[in-house]
């Protein structure tokens, strides 16, 4: 395997899918920080308001080469931006800083990582993605004006791939298809590990809107909550074109939860952030409509209902990951 | 991410898999080289009678740093040994050398690795896995009884993972099913892509037997060769209980191919190396015989036959990679 620039930028990629969907509405974005070619740290945007992929990068950075300085106490953005302008003395200037996004120009929730990468002056600072953001762009030229050698484009496709949901939720609305499965496409029962159940459901509590068969309500009465990870349940939309139910069932019984039942897809244009949870029917019924599939796949063979269907799909398989023993595959559908 | 002993060993590990199966009758090995926390080369062994994973990583190592050294000449094995004792002037003193299998200890093909580690000195040896085969163990031995500092265990299970075929072919027989299959378990018509069928035949080239159905031979008329790599066309067992074939068809005609017609499994016992080819019917009449799944998945949904069938079988995920945009998936049978 060759180590250039192509393979540290692949580590940051890496680290930041760990993430995907979960820093909604922000990017998911990674970042490397190597000195003298010795990799300090790999480090990923989280969450929306935790610090930026490049805030948590450098300080593990410093870290790794000062273990017990009282950086480590530090957790909010804007103190780690203080701390390491003040402190830094030169440490990052022998360093390489790979980003898969441009860092953010503007001061939002957090400083601008642009800033602070000025400040701390590295050798050279490479990254994938220009930001598409018109708000937070223009990291780029407040790097070069302050002298640092800045590469752009380095394995732009793959940080395209990874920044694609940012992208559509940043435009319009993202809509992703989450189905469960075994091996051979068999769909009845209990199929995912309660881990995958745990992802699920952070993923419920992040999205703004959840969509579910009408056929799934009638029959299985699912809550559609996040109890998993106590988080918050996500509203739904009911898709169905006979909007009779029998709302004493627990779905329709959380506070503040909105409920819709609707045949109307247009309505998912309302909302940002969408997932979809059923099985092959409903995927054919909403196929045009979806950006992504995200396959959980469980490493077993079963017979029962499975997968035999009228459907011809064609994707790309934008990522993949464990959980736990299952697959997590992410498809990018092909239009 | 935390970047430490395991980090590099996951690296070695992964490198190694890339040539999983095709090492045959060698295990798959990785190494990785780390000069004062800077990687240097991360290789393995590709192919039996060329150079060992260690051999690879310590020449490229040193490229990394003398890119114009006449050592990027040497191709064999020994060549790189001889250059190496010769000409380290020390390099390799202040690296660690991440190895997923003990060096070697004997004179094979190519000299003993531990003897060219022991003349090299690096500052420390991490060893994922101990050797298993008696003939070439001892390898620790030889590098404690130089002071080199030696850690054994590092990553144990995931290097037992990759070293299983390895183990079960040197012991006796290592028997893997092989299936192509689109994301809802379809098999009709070409699933796979040409650069997967060259993999196909990459495998068919190695191994001792190919065991085939009866059915798939008097439906399709198949070849069984590895022509997508101007490779040797296996032993073929057909499987089956009737013994009446067209041995007009190709599959009988090429020169020195041995073929069987047979429905006696203790058969396969008198090779160490089978790959099965079929679905999930056969799957079903040979499981209890099989160590491994290759799963080779298409990223698309396709109506047809498919995977509706009567097996219930549970595996472990081993290992997975990309074979251009499809997905092959490495899944040990839990008995």
């Amino acid at each position: 395997m060759i180590i250039n620039d192509n393979f540290f930028m692949k580590l940051a990629i890496d680290e930041a899918w760990k993430y995907q969907l979960l820093t909604y509405p922000n990017p998911a974005v990674g970042c490397v920080v190597v000195k003298n070619g010795e990799i300090l740290s790999i480090e990923a945007h989280k969450e929306a308001g935790m610090p930026h992929a490049e805030v948590n990068a450098l300080k593990t950075a410093y870290l790794k080469k000062h273990p017990n300085d009282v950086i480590k106490t530090k957790r909010k953005s804007e103190d780690i931006h203080e701390y390491l302008i003040k402190n830094h003395n030169g440490f990052f200037n022998d360093c390489e800083i790979f980003v898969t996004l441009e860092p953010c120009n503007h001061i939002g929730k957090t400083p601008a990582c642009a800033n602070l990468l000025k400040e701390l002056k590295p050798k050279r600072v490479i990254i994938a993605h220009d930001d598409t953001n018109k708000i937070a762009s223009g990291g780029c030229e407040t790097l070069k004006e302050a002298n640092i050698d800045v590469s752009l484009g380095c394995m732009k496709k793959e940080a395209y791939e990874l920044l694609f949901p940012f992208i559509k939720w940043s435009e319009n609305t993202f809509v992703f298809y989450k189905m469960a499965q075994t091996l051979n496409g068999s769909i009845d029962g209990k199929i995912s590990s309660n881990q995958a159940l745990a992802y699920v459901h952070t993923l419920r509590d992040k999205i703004d809107l959840m969509v579910i068969g009408g056929n799934t309500v009638r029959t299985d009465k699912p809550t559609l909550d996040a109890r998993y990870i106590a988080g918050r349940a996500p509203n739904v939309m009911i898709y169905s074109k006979n909007k009779i139910f029998d709302t004493n069932i627990p779905l329709f019984k959380i506070p503040n939860r909105e409920v819709i039942i609707s045949d109307d897809l247009f309505r998912l244009l309302d909302y940002k952030f969408v997932m979809i949870e059923g099985t092959y029917n409903l995927l054919d019924t909403l196929k045009e409509r979806i950006d992504y599939l995200v396959l959980l796949v469980s490493p077993k063979i079963r017979k029962g209902e499975n997968a035999l269907n009228e459907i011809d799909m064609d994707f790309e398989i934008v990522h993949e990951n464990f959980i736990g023993q299952e697959k997590i595959i992410y498809l990018k559908r092909k239009s």
